[in-house]
């Protein structure tokens, strides 16, 4: 098992951090998106190949840094990129302290 | 390993999310419980066999979506029964996006 | 594999909870600190020999109870250790349903 088979990150950036499946089996996903300095309502999407496969949110309007945070199992077949996208809202303020990550549970 | 090891649940019910241990070992798991337009607390208990484990609380006024969320690592005997269970509060509203998952970390 | 290499608490202890990765490796971490009756503002951080590798945030002003939660892959050589530093405000008022949990994802 290399690298290629998990995806560290501590920090969130949409552009890049799209994880691609290297075999068929369960992966395990963990994210948590924080906002800072915003009052706006934010959903993060965990999204396979387009789809969205978990959601998350974050509203308050009186807190200056809050994480919209969702983990759980998902099956892929090997190829499948999986990546957080932000549904609603936006991350103007700041990003700083988010994370995403996924590993091979086992392998089907 | 069979798909009877884990337990993929991106729907929150109380009813017929129980999670049968296979074997011995352990196991993860995290859960993410939202509740939506709804002003009281909850606490959502992780239980297995009827003891709770570890426990998440939600309780913010002000905001429509708020999630329940807390995850551990637990040992199960075979046949173990691992569920949520919504101790304090209820789901009155909705509990769209609410997550549980649990896999085999490793066997005892 | 023995209990040395894995971390269970369900109870967050400042003093005693550091986790001494046993070999090598990919390590997930999740933790949920929770805050109670307690307005100010926590920082928790997950070290490992005294870096700090990720951060979470709870600073809600109107809830009695509050997580600061994150998660995330760590690589850990033989010997560092790992463990979660208070880094801003106190827990004054109890962390009673806090977690810190971790194991080996695979060996490097």
């Amino acid at each position: 098992m290399t690298w290629d088979t998990i995806n560290v990150g501590t920090h969130f950036d949409q552009e890049s951090s799209v994880f691609v499946a290297p075999r068929r089996g369960v992966y395990s996903f963990n994210f948590h998106v924080v906002k800072a300095y915003n009052r706006q309502t934010i959903q993060v999407n965990l999204m396979v190949n387009g789809w969205p496969m978990i959601s998350a949110f974050a509203g308050d309007q009186d807190v200056t840094r809050e994480a919209a945070t969702n983990a759980g199992l998902v099956i892929l077949e090997k190829g499948d990129k999986a990546y957080l996208r932000l549904e609603k809202g936006n991350l103007m303020g700041g990003w700083k302290f988010s994370t995403f990550s996924g590993f091979l549970v086992f392998p089907l």
